[in-house]
């Protein structure tokens, strides 16, 4: 059975020790939905271009939470982000929003976290933007896509273990 | 058309003026859920008893995520939360573990949110804190259940404008 | 010889006590100005349209910028801000882009602080996103235009004390 | 024309990568000032010596604001900063108070935003504690004087790309 | 026996319900001391004078750590702050630095927690300060001196429940 | 006599330049404790096993308190910290809890405050869980044990100046 790498022994939670680990390059891409009636999609398509900009101030949003990811998350490791990209594309198919945040690092821990919460953090926003026309609204499929570096190689969500 | 209050009329980017709002008692309850294999939810429920509390590290860093709202929520308003609570519970016909948070505030605007950031924050830390087990949970479902207060009054998920 | 109310009577530092101040509608308007060559200021005015938008971006940060003042500034009291407008034009005659940003709350002590901190980070990031372009721009005439709320009534820049 | 890094080819903003740039020696050196009425300013230069140190702690804030720049500014990257100095010098033929900033890390990109940051937040606080006695302070020519380190090599207001 | 307020039937931690206590003016006071060698303590008495002044620094620390209580204590509400002061005292009984923080709120909810991390962050910048000249110091009896306010009303620790 | 490195030759605090330190495998021990009445200590270790897990929420904020040291105490430098651990042990010959944080980083400074930092943030939490039972408990004896790494080699507080 997988062991838990945030607790010890005794099970009790801690800052895992990564001083021993290589400084690789790392990278992660993680993606995000929001989904909600064509109606509100189309406030979103319509107002990038002239009443305001959703998709310009959650991908802001995004990137800024990225760099508060171990404040958030109890016993992640402060990391210096070398890169943050947002991807948000309206899919009429959804209907919604989908997100994809890729994050870069040169350290000893990946950037799964850093990446999800990217993504996490830009979903919110978009239903903050949006909540005034619909409250029903939903955030779905937040996952991993993609890791690189480390101990453990590539992994990519279509099949694991590539190398 | 609903009209997007998070943009003025020049399409601009604003944090929304509620000095006029009164000063009610406001309630957010959201949901969300981090899917999982059976075998990652054994440890979980195992780990509770014995191995380490992924359930109350998780609740911990949604109750503190939910007072970082107005940080990571660019238009967010700052909000003196008065009560925050997370359940945090195991579900094995999804399977994985069910999130629900509840926020309250006296204040002139609502905690939708607060009670949203807190359900996420504390997905992710269920996925940080598994994820040496399992890359591939997935965060599903993330959505506002019930609001209570101010003017709109009582939203509800399984039916809109209760009053 | 008007008294510094930072400093107790011994000179030392100290958050001013204003429990015993009413709690009146605030408000305070600030300014800043980026000062720059008419070609780095073509890429801000073409850029809105087709290739960045340096003035949301900026506007964005100006915004949670305010709400993070009494964080920066050691005295400051924490506010409870109910609203936050900036506004970023480009003059061609500075050359450069001008800044107005607007705060508004209910409380015990004013939000000129908060005003002037919008102003200045969202200079900061005008700087920041156009300093590949030029090094030498300038930040200049960041001050107070008015304040309304609290003991000692309308500032204005335009002549003090109106009533 | 000169491109602005921090958008990419579609405009939109993203935290450029950094990763594939060397690790050098990176210093910046940014200078503020307030300018104020002679009487303030007298307020200043004899409360340092017995009512309240003004510059001391506007110099503090500085030393943190600079810490807190990747905070700030969106799409700044977090650097571990190796040293700041600030310098707050009263100067009666501005009349005002004179700030220079001056930061050094060992990293991928680099300090100007960090200098600049706590220069500002230095000026800011010099504000906050004498606004009591004049609101009509202004904070004039914040500026980058000089940058070393980086493929850029040299920057130097005096006189551009000196190497 | 008494009841751990913080957590649910269950045993869940969480931010407890102050929606129905009565707003009323809050206040507390705490102490701490670091205790140091009398040469290490003369290194502050005199610096103070000229070399250094530790105990404006540490003052400052501690006004701006009592503004965090509410990030760094899970379970603490967040507060709007109405006065900080704090007093640091060389003490050459002790031999070493007596630190003395007051704060106060008109909320729904105490302020003993933001005393006491006012007076301890206060406590560890003296020790940050001075460490250079002696690892051995020893941050010794932090504790709530006093609480005023709430249904519980006056607590001192010189003779508990007065009125 | 001792020299105070957080000031200059002018006696103004300034982040002391580590740039030209070696990056060395750094590591501090530090501990901490919260005295109290047998009944209060009879809570926590009831609790643990079936009302609320007071040591499990006290681990989880002194390890997030660790990384928030260089926001709290004004002239830290920003560390990458690889590992943060706590241990909180019931002690009934105190009575009360005993903490012990140790704190590891690869850099140009040591982490003596990050270990001090979490250790009085874990203490200040566990009163916080408790306070509700007893106000009268104190936090005692939070020191440095141990400092390993940089120039200055081991520092053990058994017996200094090890190597």
């Amino acid at each position: 059975m997988a062991e838990l790498t945030h607790f010890d022994e005794g099970g009790n939670a801690h800052m895992v020790d990564v001083s021993g680990k290589a400084v690789t390059d790392r990278l992660a891409t993680a993606e995000s939905a929001v989904k909600m009636t064509p109606e509100t999609l189309a406030l979103v398509t319509e107002g990038t271009a002239k009443k305001g900009d959703v998709l310009g101030v959650a991908r802001l949003a995004g990137i800024m939470g990225s760099k508060k990811t171990s404040d958030l998350i109890p016993l992640c490791h402060p990391l210096p982000i070398t890169k943050v990209t947002l991807d948000l594309t309206p899919d009429a198919s959804l209907p919604g929003i989908r997100i994809r945040a890729t994050v870069k690092t040169s350290g000893q821990t990946g950037v799964e976290m850093e990446a999800l919460t990217a993504a996490s953090v830009a979903a919110l926003t978009v239903y903050d933007m949006l909540k005034a026309a619909e409250k029903g609204m939903e955030i779905v499929q937040t996952r991993l896509l993609r890791k690189e570096g480390g101990k453990s190689g590539v992994y990519d969500i279509s099949g694991e273990a590539q190398s």
